[in-house]
């Protein structure tokens, strides 16, 4: 069943990011290369799942919610290659295939991301099957989300903390903008397309701000016990560059057990809700249980 | 009359920018003063003249016009930041001042341009004074005109063009994305902000064609024959890569001659409109005539 959607849905969002960036008019051949490396490069696709799976509590017709879905992943996969720069994170890898400034160079790679960012709002501002209001609604959350309030900041501030200690107050408020704030733009999004009221809305927010924490948690747990085959990256660097994590700062069993406290006020959230949560549940443990 | 309008017009833009800055929530404080330090480098601000001497035809009321035309200057300000990157045109001084990455780094500028262009989209969408209608008409328009299929194509193209002779038509069509796209988003944000009908419209984007041209073509021209000192740049550095320009393909003096005749045939334009385009000619010829 939830195997079924996931499935279903990835199969559906890539048909639409084909569609999308085939149909766009005078693109450089360079530039459509460097989108189309990225967005094929795959991945969990978590982002899209979390609004398509929020949308579906409220509706089983998914076609409102693709475009919304579509952008998110645009905007993941920008930010992505713009980390991955050798002014940011310098990675040579990412999913075990070269990073876009590798691929081509990183003039593309920075406009391959700049493209995707812009392309995103440019999707949101016409998606069918969508009232102006909703969109609106839709376009301001996600660039909230991932501007200066946002993602922008989280990642400028994670970048400063590379080279000092943090407090774990500190850590959360890094990781809450730069990796929470998009995961929660996503499963408002789908409440946002589903017609949510306002206390589903809050409770849906809320439940998204569980899963973010436990996202990053899973994460560094991951750089300490993965397997770095399955991940396709090295491991261990958070440890090799001495950088503040929930592993250095609350010891490896003590980051679990937050992970674990955190994924049951996940849960415990969408049992509030008069809906069927399967899929909002099944992707929580994807989060919190994933490899890689 | 015209000075004034600048006057009056660069100063409520400038104090909208500082005020939306300074009210952002959450903003990590090196991010914040990268966007401060390039918003404040000044220059002409051509693009959000032309957005509010265009609503001007049609309504002495400029406030529904600020936040578009400030939305632009940050879309406008992003694309300068990463223009300058190391990766691209590695330029150490603009306007007389360091660029972003060599006052702060190149993260720090990366970042700075990838904030401002989502800050551009937030700021559309929350827009007062504004239809929801003409928000999405607007941020339709500058995502479009900044994306894929406008200025990003037009970046990936110029960057190519520079290790391989490019012809008349290829050139026309890279400066058509690369800086066409933005001055012509420019002048139909403010016929859309205005009300304009549709065939006022489609004169105006007709018009703002003529003015992209004339300034890419000045902009070669500058590159011969300017003022390095008025320019805050090195001149002469197209001949030295021996970049094609106008001036490489047209000859100077055939660049200016063409210079003239888009000129001529933006004025004709402007003469069919009903309206008093006083500010447009004025804005035209300073496109035209600028020495920097």
């Amino acid at each position: 069943m939830f195997e079924s959607f996931v499935t279903n849905s990835k199969k559906q969002l890539e048909a639409t990011m084909t569609a999308t960036l085939q149909q766009l008019p005078d693109v450089n051949p360079r530039h459509q290369a460097a989108l189309d490396y990225s967005l094929a490069a795959g991945g969990k696709r978590i982002r899209p799942l979390l609004v398509l799976a929020t949308a579906t509590l409220f509706t089983s017709d998914l076609k409102a919610a693709m475009i919304p879905a579509m952008a998110m992943e645009f905007i993941h996969t920008y930010s992505l290659i713009h980390d991955d720069l050798p002014a940011m994170d310098n990675d040579d890898y990412r999913r075990g295939r070269l990073t876009s400034h590798k691929q081509f160079d990183e003039a593309t790679a920075i406009l391959a991301g700049d493209g995707l960012l812009t392309l995103a709002f440019e999707q949101l501002a016409t998606a069918p099957h969508l009232s102006e209001t909703a969109r609106i609604k839709l376009i301001r959350l996600f660039a909230y989300a991932a501007g200066p309030s946002g993602m922008i900041s989280g990642q400028q501030s994670d970048i400063e903390a590379e080279t000092r200690a943090v407090s774990l107050p500190e850590l959360a408020q890094i990781h809450s903008q730069k990796t929470g704030a998009l995961l929660q733009a996503s499963v408002c999004a789908g409440a946002i397309v589903g017609g949510a009221n306002m206390s589903e809305y809050q409770l849906l927010e809320n439940f998204a701000t569980k899963i973010g924490i436990a996202f990053q948690i899973q994460d560094d747990i991951l750089d300490v016990i993965g397997d770095a085959t399955k991940m396709g990256k090295q491991t261990g660097m958070d440890a090799q560059l001495n950088k503040s994590t929930y592993t250095s700062l609350l010891t490896l069993a003590g980051a679990q057990q937050q992970l674990t406290a955190y994924t049951e006020a996940a849960y415990a959230l969408l049992e509030q809700l008069p809906y069927d949560t399967a899929y909002l549940e099944a992707l929580t443990a994807m989060i919190a249980e994933r490899e890689a």
